[in-house]
């Protein structure tokens, strides 16, 4: 499985994905779920993907290999965010036509999900979530943040935490702590992760970062809000129907 | 949806269920989900159910009917928990003979889940989880819990939470924040929330207890919780490499 997280708040977008892919458990590898497309001052674009390992890769490659076809819309000349959305739902939509049928005959899963966020110059931030069919929507101050693969672990972190007013390193942190709760209860989520960041309007990637999964801030963010949380949970009288009858 | 726990301690078991059951959005009701099966002093059985309620309700109907068949074997007359679990996956069999193929040519999900758990003289306290097909796990020392239906954002608190050693009343608060993330991320869980419990050696129900959305103890835990959980958060310190950068 993956978990890949991606948060749009006031002061910019941050975007994280996990490393492990899985067929089977006897087959599990290490592979990056995070892409970025970026021209410094003028466009940096994050591309997060989860699903079938070889259809999500293949249509990375058709949006990477477009650099080299400058007549060509791609996401590294396109105007707009939405484009960019549109472009990564038609190279997905060319993929499943060459190998979907395929898989499907062999009864294998060949969807794929991708999340897309960024700045172009001349337009806000913007994050958008396509899904398998090609179509997609975006997030809003309302709905904030997309998640693909295993993410209601970690959901309830980022509901309680997470708004637009969030500073981009709060929204980080949210995000590792919401990284931890995955991977305390599912095995098919593993470090290191990948750690993105564009701050508004810098129109470039801030940090892009590994997080191995011995990283001593990792490892201690791990460890202090595995003590919060139990301090919080002591912190909770009993009611009275409990302590007449325990 | 349903989202159900059952959660065995060494002081005893813990069993919840939501009430919220939906058939299209436009189609939701109450229904309890929580059953139970007691001769006080002898023995004290709770079933939980999810999936299709049609079904499980049928199940309930054919437990609860054998009570009146002092000739059959029941959940008021067998020897071990073991065998009860055996008569729920039997009843689910039998239901699904017979509704079984109506209900797939409709392309409608006929799936069931239960837990079984309780104490019976002459044996210690029990868990178990029966799945869809009729077979059945039980719970260890190390396993000490099962979920129905939306488990996925309440299960990372009980895995943080809950031991063998955890007292009844820890578990039963744990539980209610395991509801409150549920519920926060997912509407299709609902209160009220049914609650019981069967203290070791009791062989019998100690707590049925309904806790409705606007019970005072519930709303406060809700309330404290959230607190906790902002102040473990902010409690929290940045990385070096997030606030060279943000």
């Amino acid at each position: 499985m993956t978990y890949c997280v991606a948060v749009k708040v006031d002061s910019g977008l941050v975007f994280a994905s996990d490393t492990r892919t899985n067929a089977g458990v006897d087959h599990i590898a290490t592979f990056r779920k995070t892409y970025t497309f970026e021209i410094p001052g003028e466009r940096a674009i994050v591309v997060l993907t989860s699903g079938n390992l070889s259809v999500s890769q293949s249509v990375i490659s058709r949006l990477e290999r477009a650099r080299y076809l400058p007549e060509t819309e791609s996401l590294w000349n396109t105007v707009s965010l939405y484009n960019a959305a549109c472009l990564v739902g038609e190279a997905l939509r060319q993929v499943q036509l060459r190998d979907g049928p395929a898989l499907v005959q062999s009864g294998i899963d060949a969807s794929s999900s991708f999340v897309i966020g960024g700045q172009i110059r001349g337009e806000s931030a913007r994050l958008f979530h396509v899904y398998p069919q090609g179509n997609f929507i975006e997030a809003t101050d309302d709905a904030l943040y997309f998640q693909l693969g295993e993410s209601k672990y970690g959901k309830p972190i980022l509901d309680r935490i997470v708004n637009s007013a969030s500073p981009l390193h709060e929204a980080i942190k949210c995000i590792l702590v919401s990284y931890d709760s995955t991977m305390r209860s599912n095995i098919s989520v593993g470090a290191p992760i990948d750690l993105t960041f564009i701050p508004r309007d810098a129109l470039q990637i801030a940090l892009n970062q590994r997080i191995e999964e011995d990283d001593p801030y990792f490892l201690m963010v791990r460890r202090q809000w595995g003590v919060g949380v139990r301090r919080a949970f002591a912190g909770l009288p009993d009611p009275d129907w409990i302590s007449q009858n325990t």
